[in-house]
């Protein structure tokens, strides 16, 4: 980026739109994957639909992931002032793992209750632990650069930056627990998967609840 | 978001471009449940197009419907200064419902006319419902919340807020009353679910047409 | 949209996002139609993509259709200072016809060459009058426009509002001369909505050349 | 544009936020043709996921093409203060490109490791080609245009411009050398087409690094 950076005010506008455009098409492709039963009628019909749940609830957990992480990426945006090319590749790599959401999901939707299930989770929660690391590096790197002018908005000692380092050095693991519960039960591992995108739409605990 | 929002002036921005996002997906995916028929000629090829009337005019009520549903976001959005994280979740529950579409769309599309219309059309004013409710509790979370500085950027007691509150109101029970309908006449219930559409297009009237 | 549009100065912003979205997606999906050969080798699959013709040539030309569009829609609202709820509803209409392009386009694609390749452009051709018909509508609702303040950003008699007047009182003409066309043969009726995207591509000409 | 765009202080806002949106669906869509084996189980099913290996290598190759023509979309984009006709047609034929990458990724997806996989990764390559070509023209035109106020923000002589031209220049003769490749060896080519992603991601090197 070179010196581009400095001469403009509002630089991470463009890396904003681009990430939305990403999250909104993941999370609206999700019900691409949901599919209508063909040429049935009555009772087979409900039925048809009733054995469906995997694939509403693969689309209900990643629907509110993909919309947590969105909530998440726009926290870290509004602490980010600049953006250089290393920011830009982690963002990618972010986006990279929002993009593959659809392909587990739709595999967990196909396989929930079949024998593969087990493969179907390990996946979904394999790009789970991938976002996180995602998410993770490019927390780390943004609040640790020491370039000048620095990439965060707020100093690197606020006491908002503590408690993003607090919550997302965690998700990682989280998701490594993730995957470990998917060989065990494929289903514990998808409630789990969704009980970690609720926690994250919590915001970030401060020493004193400044909120 | 615990003080992060108190620092930023434009912070709507990106929940508008990501909702933007997801509404402008939405409305273009639903062109792809119209399926071109396949190896037909002349008279054949003809009459199968109108036999798919079911599919163009499940297009057309999704179509304004979430089109209309855009402009009533925008709306809201123009009143709303600032967001927290329960708006956010709340949003995030309004863009679930218009995510959701294309789906009872496909539905409709093709069992109306057939057996199984009926369950079709209750799934479609049922996601009507649910995005009604998720509207409606977006706004009133809205405009009464407590907080400082509001969220609202007009008086609560502004004639604006008054007349959102009454076409808001009743948006919930005229898809109750959908999902009624859809039980005696799935086809009524959809031109309906379009005149519904278009009473929503109307701006809320206010005491005196100050338009 | 009764006093909410006075008070905010970027008004149109969030229409052309809105707008934006629409069209990038439009004109991305066009792509989905065009289909991999599968299960062939050597001459076989060489000859299938060759008699894929048709398929890329709809696409190119849905592709510059609406990219052409995409920058008559901006240059049209580089002239709109306000938009009010009927440009809205104008505006929304000429999106259901950019969003309905992909639709035609797969129907050329699998017809042109075959019996029923008339049927399929007569309906490309409609689709582009559909499109023609709320270019000019849009247009003509914001240049006379008597409401105060004004829609338009510039005098309603300066040169480049007749200029324009003057582009798109064609628009609807030309297609429906492609629709005629398309009764005669379906390959010229392409060719020609090819040429006519070009044509829009031209900037509005003014008495003299200004630019 | 015709003296549109002198009035008109953030005119490349538009054009930004619709190259995002093609880029951002482009890069979204590629996920569709990633398949989930259907109806197996057990090693079968892990044998399945396996054999899909060329769907993930095109998938992550074009990932990061798309992604790093993005930055660099971004990073031309900073430099350019102001559109007109024909820089939005020579955005045009790029936006085309990228358009068209999720076809012949889902070629390669289909037939790297099978007869046809040469005539997947020309097109492949091909297409790459024709972006480099696309962007090299609209980096030309841009910094070479005599028209005032100019199309750059800096100075022509900048060292800035003078990076991008050397970087750019080769960026058509790299995908010539992608195209001779792919006649020898699809997964060479297909190899070498991911390393030139990663070269494009590097910032335009500067006469003395004054990053």
């Amino acid at each position: 980026m070179a010196g581009i950076s400095d001469s403009q005010v509002n630089e991470t506008g463009r890396v904003e739109a681009f990430s939305d455009g990403v999250f909104a098409i993941a999370i609206t492709l999700l019900i691409l994957e949901v599919h209508v039963p063909k040429g049935l009628e009555g009772r087979g019909l409900t039925d048809a639909l009733l054995t469906e749940w995997p694939s509403y609830a693969a689309f209900l957990i990643s629907f509110f992931t993909i919309g947590i992480m969105w909530i998440n990426h726009h926290r870290l945006f509004t602490l980010i002032g600049r953006v250089d090319t290393w920011l830009l590749v982690l963002n990618m790599l972010l986006l990279l793992g929002v993009t593959i959401v659809p392909f587990p999901t739709a595999f967990v939707a196909d396989y929930l209750g079949h024998p593969g299930e087990r493969l179907a989770a390990i996946l979904y929660a394999a790009n789970g632990l991938n976002i996180a690391l995602s998410f993770w590096g490019l927390w780390v790197y943004t609040a640790s650069s020491r370039r000048r002018p620095r990439l965060l908005k707020i100093p690197p000692e606020s006491a908002e930056v503590k408690a993003i380092n607090a919550q997302y050095r965690f998700g990682p693991l989280f998701y490594v627990a993730a995957v470990g519960i998917a060989f065990l039960n494929a289903g514990l591992c998808m409630a789990y998967c969704g009980a970690l995108a609720l926690f994250f739409a919590l915001p970030p605990r401060r020493p004193r609840g400044a909120e």
